[in-house]
């Protein structure tokens, strides 16, 4: 078996490579878990060395990578340019999280009397099988947000080889291997497999702790439920994505043109295919919202181009489905019939045809977005009660005076992971306040995040030592408990919490 | 239907309760949830104060309910008085952890340049179900360590009763109640259903976000199942306990009469209805470790009364399929026949015995122990690789300089939640540096913990919040965003984290 890679612009094929057998990925992940104990052992700051390393490489190459991954992806030179920088800057940041040490949760309660000394740290899981996502080749693949934390929180990684850009994924993993070995990472630290079938190997191999997941959702609830049929289950991080909806305020309405644009901006960034993206618009009934934001998707005339074949029909299908559940086309933008093209489009739907079940709560991949009209708050507050969890949900309103973006601010915080107001949720920045998970389906996890500082913490888990002389820690765990904090990492003694 | 109470001692009827009919569980969660706004949108301080208030109530009916809980439990009046002081004592701690703030997990990313602001902050997920334990009537159970944390943590709780000791459920749930209602929580704060099926329907409400359990397995994995099947599928934070190691080094044998002694003590505190029994001892061969435990079981001549009737006749099924695993008693203590008895019994088997799927790795709940020879320390890795996730490991040595010692906390602690070093595991104290959870099975979600300052992690959700005025932010949320930190909890700003 061998997956082949093509070119979105024009359907042509640009190689292809053989599928990880059976017996491989036995040898892939057994070489993680032979890693394992070094790579837990090892200081937050030696994985940062690591994991800077790798960013180095990646810099080095900028060039190389933008034009491959731009090939396989059609997402633009330029785009893919700032996405190999934007990979190397989330590793970078990773390793600062892990060498910053709060990820350790570092507690001790002294001994006291008759109790006893306690002293909790989290501990790294093992070896994590990561999937990277198909619409961000650098950034959210194989050498993205979830391998970069996983290293950094101490976690061999065993990375999915993406089919949309197999090539990418090829060249990225031997520049992190030989990046990795240059520094003295144990052998194992990061490997890759390739093929469906490989993947599921993979997510049911013993050796493996946890998933991590960047896609659909048909593909991470499939992975989810490998997991749960394990004999020992592991926890699968999957964002998956859902409608991400904004709401449009009355007093919003004076900056209408504006907020057209930025929505037909936002929505056919990367044609679309962001997780972050803005599907579904509530505006004030009989303020011709969808016919602004028509104009504007006119105006920009995109021809996008999809990351696969399959994508560039679901949106075509997607289109018919919402149609088929109530909703009007407003505007579409035909494509060319080159290549992985689809169209763009905005539609309009009645608010009570949001009912459960419906395909307009249900997410679109691609540059299609729908404007719904709400006539009062009542029925906006009904309405967005009937929508999935999402990643991220957008206010646009008047000002700090406009009790409704008030009102809706928290009314979405119980169902998104974000709220931006007056931001477009598209860009999901990697610093420490960052959330980027959000309530079921949204994300299979939704107390956890993906992208930013708290991304560490799905790949550890805390033990507590109960009078266990330093001596006989673990090595990774004397420095914390020394009375000096060689580590300089936060620490919370007898429950007070002490900066370094 | 109705649940029927029964004395252990006896096997006498105490009483019995009606069983929640369904529509009754959806009252119940729908006043939860109409609470759950409320409940979430108050102050870390006032929730403690609806914790000390119920806390109140348990010190000033000790007698009654240590009277009450001993009846159906027969775990003792002197255990039932200080489990009352315990479940008190746990509720203010948790009211305590609230008030501090760290919960909270505060992180600010100022606007700088072209980065928009982030505020980030836990959020309560909303009405929580809990399934206290059969075991420990007060400090696990409606009014526990879940539904302590829960309620710290800002999330209305619905309890389910425990049919082991139903009588005192209901005489807890109304003491709550009261308690509550007379320092202004919302109604809904706390509730509690009875009966199994009201357990199922409670779990399938989609009212509730998620789920707090402390039992067997078997209940821990089918309510894991159902919320799995959910719509909206839910996180479940099932404790359920396996077989936890002892490793008693060369070494160690110095000491061997207290060790055996303690060993005895240990699984046979609470007639061996411990999560954290200490089930299975790793002895170097040859050292007649096991008849030293016989003798000290001899000694202790205890005549357990099992939660029971069905613990009762699993400890003697236990036994037997021990012995059908291919173990051997040494010695086996009866019980009377009068009541819910069990025999007390020590086993050895030959570590070649411990296959995967063998009854020995299984936990048997009750005052039964094993004791396993090794030959050398790659005999005894080898066993322990096989054994389950456990909540806690236990290794008695021979002090600082055993490298047999450290080498088995350092393996331990890749299989369990919390390493004891010449402790033994069962008391769990509530405190700061507490963990008790393990790897699964010995709890479904091996990151969380269900006793300590942990435990509140569980039932919150972290939203970011981007670009929203000070003005706009949820209630709960602008006093954690203020400049002079009213809270004065710590908070994580651009990065750093500081302490009040």
């Amino acid at each position: 078996m061998t997956t082949v890679s093509y070119a979105p612009r024009d359907g042509q094929v640009l190689g292809s490579v053989p599928e990880t057998a059976q017996a491989e990925v036995g040898m892939a992940v057994r070489l993680a878990a032979s890693a394992a104990a070094r790579v837990g052992e090892s200081s937050p700051s030696e994985r940062r060395a690591w994991l800077d390393a790798i960013a180095d490489t990646l810099e080095l190459h900028q060039e190389e990578l933008a034009q491959l991954s731009d090939s396989e992806s059609a997402l633009g030179l330029d785009r893919m340019r700032g996405e190999v920088l934007r990979a190397a800057g989330q590793l970078r940041f990773y390793g600062k999280v892990a060498a910053e040490g709060g990820y350790l949760g570092v507690a001790i309660d002294q001994a006291t009397g008759g109790s006893p000394r306690l002293v909790r740290v989290n501990r790294p899981l093992g070896p994590v099988a990561v999937f990277g996502a198909s619409n961000f080749p650098l950034a959210f693949g194989v050498l993205g947000n979830d391998t970069g934390s996983a290293i950094a929180a101490g976690c061999p990684v065993v990375a999915k080889a993406h089919p949309a850009h197999v090539l990418t994924c090829q060249r990225l993993a031997e520049l992190a291997i030989e990046a990795l070995d240059s520094v003295g990472a144990p052998a194992g630290t990061f490997g890759m497999v390739i093929g469906l079938q490989a993947g599921v190997d993979l997510v049911r191999a013993s050796e493996i702790k946890a998933v991590g997941f960047t896609g659909s959702q048909r593909g991470g609830l499939a992975l989810w439920g490998i997991a749960n049929e394990r004999e020992t289950v592991i926890p699968v991080y999957a964002e998956m994505g859902t409608v991400n909806p904004v709401v449009l305020t009355t007093d919003g309405l004076a900056n209408l043109d504006e907020v057209a644009t930025g929505f037909v901006g936002s929505f056919t960034l990367g044609a679309g295919q962001f997780c972050s993206k803005p599907g579904l618009l509530f505006a004030p009934a009989g303020a011709r919202v969808a016919e602004a934001v028509a104009a504007a998707l006119s105006r920009l005339g995109p021809d996008p181009k999809m990351l696969t074949q399959q994508i560039a029909s679901n949106v075509a299908l997607g289109i018919d489905q919402m149609e088929a559940a109530g909703a009007t086309v407003v505007t579409r933008v035909s494509g060319t019939d080159q290549g992985w093209a689809a169209d763009a489009a905005v539609l309009t739907a009645p608010i009570a045809a949001l009912t459960q079940g419906s395909k307009l709560l249900e997410e679109t991949f691609g540059p299609v977005a729908v404007v719904v009209e709400y006539a009062d708050l009542s029925e906006l507050d009904e309405a967005l009660g009937r929508m999935q969890g999402s990643l991220a949900a957008s206010v646009f309103g008047g000002g700090e005076d406009d009790q409704d973006a008030a009102h809706a601010v928290d009314l979405l915080a119980h169902q998104a992971g974000r709220i931006t107001v007056g931001d477009w949720p598209t860009g999901v920045a990697y610093t420490w306040a960052q959330q980027h998970g959000g309530p079921w389906p949204a994300t299979s996890s939704p107390a956890t995040t993906s992208v930013g500082a708290g991304a560490l913490d799905r790949f550890v888990r805390p033990v507590t030592f109960q009078s266990v002389s330093d001596a006989a820690l673990p090595s990774a765990v004397r420095p914390v408990v020394a009375a000096d904090n060689p580590w300089r990492i936060p620490r919370r003694i007898d429950g007070v919490l002490r900066t370094p």
